[in-house]
């Protein structure tokens, strides 16, 4: 797939003033990802279906956005995700961290944080752009797990 | 009209997850409190219409809610707002706060904070209870400017 193509940025989600989108990691994961991976309906039409790995992070609409995005692989029968992006890629920082009910101890799901680099690897010069990635466990087997719902912020 | 009456709480208008409403005091002003007097739709049914001095502040729905409210007079024909409520009354604390648009000086509208006595004055023990009151400015000659926008939260 031709990845570095200027593609036009996806359109932007209008919410009514006054109202913002800031769902908990836990909300997140719950009422989204779960859904949206199972094919159930949202609880609203609030975040865009892309992938994310064709763009810029600066062509992406917003300062700060959520996105559900497909997960791609670097080897077919592999486990590493292929985090190529336009013109550069996209590169895990810190340790995953568990998403826990906040009831209980349960992990539902996983937080990753990446940051943006133009280049190709093993070069590429850091950027601002951070990227936080959620996905859900990789013990759930009724789904392949190769979505996520990503929220982009420049720092 | 009976006051002190225990009323049942207004009922409390559901978001999706995740979705919150955070106005700026502009976006509340311009968008919802301007519209709401003017008898125009507004942009979404989020600001429950109660009257707010019927109640006690915690029988209101949730810790943080906004709403549209009449503002009552002390005298017929004098400009003293009555604000017993319940079995306390609201009293203005700190200055009025003018609202400016966020590109020029001119300003939309009057912020207010307000704590809430249980008694009746010149009597009553503070609480921690606060509203913050939003009206138009008084030199809007086109409404009687009877009505306010409330935002009650406990500190």
């Amino acid at each position: 797939m031709e990845k570095n193509n200027k593609l036009a940025a996806p359109s932007h989600i209008q919410l009514p003033p006054g109202l913002r989108f800031h769902p908990s990691d836990e909300e997140l994961i719950v009422h989204y990802l779960t859904n949206n991976v199972a094919s159930i309906p949202l609880p609203a039409s609030i975040i865009a279906e892309i992938d994310l790995y064709k763009y810029n992070p600066w062509d992406l609409p917003k300062e700060e956005w959520y996105f559900f995005t497909p997960r791609d692989r670097k080897y077919p029968n592999g486990a590493r995700p292929n985090r190529a992006a336009a013109s550069g890629f996209w590169k895990a920082t810190g340790t995953d961290k568990p998403i826990l009910t906040s009831f209980g101890t349960k992990s539902i799901g996983v937080k990753k944080a990446l940051v943006f680099y133009e280049g190709r690897p093993p070069k590429g010069y850091k950027t601002d752009w951070i990227m936080h990635e959620y996905r859900l466990p990789d013990t759930i087997a009724w789904t392949p797990n190769r979505k996520g719902s990503m929220r982009v912020s420049s720092s």
